[in-house]
Formats: structure tokens, sequence, C-alpha cells
């Protein structure tokens, strides 16, 4: 087996779901059994573990924020039953990495918390929080399903920003591409899509499913089902995507009208102006349809970010170095992103054959995640 | 206060959450306090109490099942977030009834398990348990949302049909009505409409919502958008009832394309062939419509029910006997609808001014609800 093989098996079983896909959210035991795993495999390469108060674990091979060190790293977290590359491939691949550097060179491997936002609903939160791109008492406010807030599943108030990632002479994470964009192994990012987060909430009037006649109800599941399909069709046709597939419905019975029906809208474009349009387009459609169906919607921003360009001259730079590596823009956000505003970031990809992301099946082939451990190696060789 | 206000008065705080709506899930804890209350009022009433071996539980004034018998009495078990006089104002108001008979009478009083389905999908459980409308093998198996068999919430396998049924002379459940068809306090049900309950599993390819191109998606959420408008439409135009209230998503994260969304669909019509041809439109358009987009859907009925036309002579004797009570139609199931096959049945409806049942708001007042006990005590005392 190779050294990726053997050390993608350690974690591979935890979390797993029995439909194979894997639930590892924020925080929960599968994930703090991965952190766990992340200090045994710092100890074993004498590097100093330390955490940021925000849930971010960092693994320094020399003096913690020295000046000019180089990070690399991703996240441990799935979405709910999602594939085991998204995330973690890239705190596997940083350990492998640095195993091929020379000592002494300036590098830290990152482990963010809650990249997805599959807990408390804030996608990249601990990359946020570090940079000072949310504030720490709002983070620390933020609730799971189950009413935990974020700062009581962490046991603290988080610290948020910490000027000392100017420190940082760059960083690279490493991901699984998630759109059947890469037709060779390793490939470069050039952009993250604009995107975000807007929850609907379509309120009516809960009555009985069998007695309300027809003209009496006021059903926020048919203007949220309406506005269902009204994002899929304004997506299409401005090229974006959007998407809306969670929901949460009050009483959520059988004979029940509801009274609330809440549905998230995730939206992407390829930039701002295209997705503010598409949004805008969603919301007063769905609010046109709310006045005729007698009920109400009211729309919250959870999280929107605008377009992330990666530092240029740094991609063409790690294309070059790599043999010509393509360049290639995501629709889906990562801690890269949020890291580009303070600090020259890259990403690199490693080939996903399906592109089939966020579910059991996502799945990138042993070669091409060793290709991918060595392109970051010679990545972090040449900037640090 | 009056004997019903401070009856009412006992069970009004069990299982009520902070909206005001109830959670009174059959053989959950706040039902189980109602069943030991229950008994608390047979024992000050020196009835015997026994249980049929389905969950049912049972109040005699005289011998148990002595030939004759006349039964009332409805359920305690309510939907989520549900009202307080859904099936309690039948329990309540008939213990207050017997209280106006002379000694010796032979009533019972029955609370039936499980009549809203709320928590093992298949409604009026026990009524069908006991008269052998279904089998009690397959009771037994039926599961709630946490993956409890009722066999295992009951603590033993249900024992089904009890041939004693007959013995039974009548039987007469008093409900609160719900659906603004009763302008008088008290009116008397003809018939209850066919109606059922279908499961439709709309399934899809679980994907990335930031990356996964429009044109390659198979969202089912899309399918099940389309149904739940289709289902509004074609029962507008039917001049019937439609809803899908109640759905569950996987993996329901805002971030991921569904794989599998799971809609029940409520269907009433005044006839079964009105029905029949509603749901037939409903699952032939989802059906077209799963081909264009991609995806699959399943439909399992759950329960149906047919048209329950009570006993016609009884109701119009009833009437008679109140007054010239008004005799209506309902379009919600009830324990009565099943017993109506094995015993000359009747219904009466207690006045509900909006209409609204199976939401907080649902509401009855105490003058009505006192005029129900004493039209419940008068039949009782004409049966009997």
């Amino acid at each position: 087996m190779s050294e990726f093989g053997k050390v993608w098996a350690e974690i591979a079983p935890v979390g797993r779901a029995a439909g194979g896909g894997y639930l590892r959210y924020a925080l929960t035991a599968p994930e703090l059994t991965l952190r766990d795993w992340f200090r045994g495999q710092a100890a074993q390469r004498d590097m100093t573990v330390t955490e940021d108060g925000n849930g971010n674990l960092f693994a320094w091979r020399a003096e913690p924020w020295a000046p000019g060190t180089v990070l690399t790293g991703s996240h441990f977290d799935s979405v709910p039953h999602g594939g085991g590359y998204d995330g973690p491939l890239g705190i596997v691949s940083a350990f492998l990495a640095v195993d091929e550097l020379p000592r002494g060179r300036k590098v830290v491997v990152a482990a963010f918390a809650e990249e997805e936002g599959g807990r408390f609903g804030v996608p990249c939160l601990g990359s946020r929080l570090l940079t000072g791109a949310i504030a720490p008492e709002k983070a620390a406010a933020l609730r799971d399903r189950d009413g935990v807030t974020f700062a009581e599943a962490l046991g603290y108030s988080p610290a948020g920003a910490d000027p000392r990632i100017r420190n940082l002479s760059a960083a690279v994470e490493l991901h699984i591409e998630q759109g059947r964009a890469l037709t060779v192994p390793v490939g470069v990012a050039s952009a993250i899509w604009p995107h975000g987060r807007w929850r609907m909430d379509f309120t009516g009037v809960g009555d009985h499913a069998g007695t309300t006649l027809m003209a009496d109800r006021r059903d926020p599941m048919q203007t949220f089902a309406f506005t269902v399909l009204v994002a899929d069709r304004e997506a299409r046709l401005a090229g974006a995507h959007a998407t809306m597939g969670r929901v949460q419905v009050e009483p959520n019975a059988t004979n029940a009208i509801p009274s609330l029906v809440r549905g998230w809208l995730d939206a992407r474009a390829a930039d701002t102006g295209t997705l503010d349009r598409l949004v805008g387009s969603v919301v007063r459609e769905a609010t046109e349809r709310a006045s005729r169906d007698g009920t109400g919607v009211e729309v919250t921003a959870e999280s929107v970010t605008g377009e992330v360009a990666f530092d240029n001259a740094l991609a063409v730079r790690l294309s070059d170095l790599l043999g010509g590596a393509p360049i290639l823009p995501t629709g889906a956000g990562h801690d890269a992103g949020v890291l580009s505003a303070h600090v020259p970031t890259a990403m690199l990809f490693v080939r996903n054959p399906t592109g089939v992301s966020h579910s059991p099946a996502e799945h990138a082939s042993d070669a091409d995640c060793e290709a991918g451990v060595e392109a970051l190696a010679r990545v972090l060789e040449a900037l640090t």
C-alpha cells in the first residue's frame, strides 16, 4: 500500500454512516476523533500544535506564527452524508507533503472548523473568525439544529481575529475538484464564484388537511414549491446555479396544513451582478406568489461571499511549476477563499472523475491523490 | 367554574408546548399521563378499566362487554402542535355525560390509541386493530420517526380483533367540528369523506449545490415541488381536498442537491370516484415530470379509507332528540368511522367558530362544550 493509502485508511472509517457517506459535523464525536488524529500526526513529526481560540487547529514545523510561514491544510467537517475527500484530503496531503520538505522550512498544517456550515449554518466559520470576517459574538450565538450554540460546542467564546495571520507569506489549500472540470490529475484554482445562502421563511395558517376548504387555505408549502421551481428556472436562464436542498416544516404532519415552511436558497454565479439579479428575481417572484397564496415570505441572507479571485501571479507560478497544470474556477466556497483577502493564496485541485461531491459517491483515485501530494510538496518547497 | 371547566383544566397543561399547541403523540409521556388521568376518572366513578391488548382503554359502568353496551369516547393523541380539543373533548365529555346517567346503564368510555397516525403513520390504529381492519403483525411493525415499532411502544404485540365488539349496541363519538360548517353549538354527523395518505418517494442524485451544472442535475426537489402545486390545483378542480404538509429530505443540507425527497399526499373527496381520479391525476403528472427531471417517483398508499356513511336512522333520531340539530358530513377521519362498519355509530360535533383544527389556534367555547356534554348525556340516556 502507498504511503497515501496507509494514512488515508486510518481516517476512512471515522464517522462513516451505513450508506457510505460521512457524518462529520464540526465538533461532534467523529470530527473530534479526527482532531485527535491530527494531534497524533503532528506529534509523529515533532510539530507544535496550537489552537487559535476559534476552533482552528495548527501544526507548526517551526516557531508558531514566525513571519514567512506558508500555510497549507483544509477541514475535517462534512455535509450530512457527504464524501470523505472534501476537506480531509487537503489535511492528509498536507502532512504527507511536509514529510518531503527539508527540515527547518516554515510551514504550518491547518484544520479549519465548520467549513461546510453543516452544523451552525455559516460556512468557513473558523477561517472567517480567524480573519475577522465574522464578529466572534455573532459566531458564538449561532445554533445547531438541537439549539446548541457554537460557543457551547467549542467550550468557550470564540476569540475572533488574530492579526498574526499577516505573518503568513502564502496559503495553499489542496482540495478535491467538484465539477468534472479537471481532466488531468492536478489543477490550480483561478477564482471562486460569488455565492451565498438565503433562508426563506414561508409563513401561513396551520389547519386541518381534511376539513379546510381549498379556498380558505393559506398554505406556505404552495409558496415554497413555486419558489423551488422559480429558483431552478432563473438559474438556468442566468447560466448560474441555484439549489433549495434543505427544508424544515412545522408541524410537518401528513394531516395538517403547515404553518411554516423554511427553505434555504443556495445560489452561485460567475459574477456578483448575475448573482444579485438571480436572487432578486427569486425573491421578487416568491413575494408576488405569497401575496396570491395569502402567505408571507421573509428572506434572511445567512452568508454572502463576493467573488474571490486568487492571486493571479501565484496561480500562474504554480501552474508553471507543475508543468502547465490547468487553471480553473470553482463554484464551491473554501477556507482558501476567506484567507485570500489577507494572504497570497492558491488552491490545488485533485481530479474527480465523476464530479460528484457532497455525496457518498464522491471519489478520487489513489494515484491522483498521490499526484496531489507530490504537487503540494513541490509547491511548498518552492514557496518556503 | 363549571364542572366542564374544572375537569378540562386538569388536562389542559399536559403535553402543551411553548407555542400553545400540544405534543401528545400516542404512548409518549404526555399521552401516558392522560391515560393515567383516565384511570383516575374511572376510579372516581367506580368504573372498571380494561385494556384490549391493542392500546385502547375502556372504562365500564357495568359488566365489561355486556351485550347492549353503548360506547362513547374518543382519543388523547394529537398531531404535532395540534389543538387540545381534537380527541380529548370526546373523552372528557363522555365521563361528564356518564355522570348524568342513572346507575346501572350499560355504557363504556373509550380512549382509542393513535387516532391521528401522528406517531406510527396509520390513523385510527387502535380502532382498526380492535375491529380487524389492520392485521396485528402489520401494526406491530409500524415505526415512528426514531425507529421504535408500535409493538415496542406498546410493550407487547397487539392482540388484534376482538369479536365482542358486536356486543355493543351503539357507539357515539363526540368531537370538535373542524370545518366551520356548524353554526349552532351541536350537530350530528352524516358521513366521512373517503380519504387516504400516499407516501411519495422522489429519488434523484445527491451532488454539490455549488459545482453541479444545472443541466447535469437530477434534483428530486424539483419533482416534489411540481407535485405540490399539481395536488393543490387538481383538488381545487375536483372540489376535493389535497395537502402535502409533511416532507423529509436527504441529506437536507443547504449546499447539497438532495438524493431523496419524501412527501406525503393527504387527499379527501366527497366520493370514492372523485378521490381515485384526484390521486390518479397527481401520480400521473408527478411521474411524467419525474421523467423530464431525470428523477424517480414511487408511490405507496399508507392508508386509504372508503366513504363512511353513518347509520342514517340513528343520525335522524339523534337530530330529533336534540331539537333538530343539523346533520353534516366531515372531511376528517375518526375512530367512529372505523367502528361504524361493525356497530350502529353516530357522531356529535361541537361548534368550532373559526374551523381551525390541527393547530394551536383550535378552540371551542366552554358554553358550547357544556352544550355538547348535555347533548351526549341525552343521547346516552336514550340509547341505553
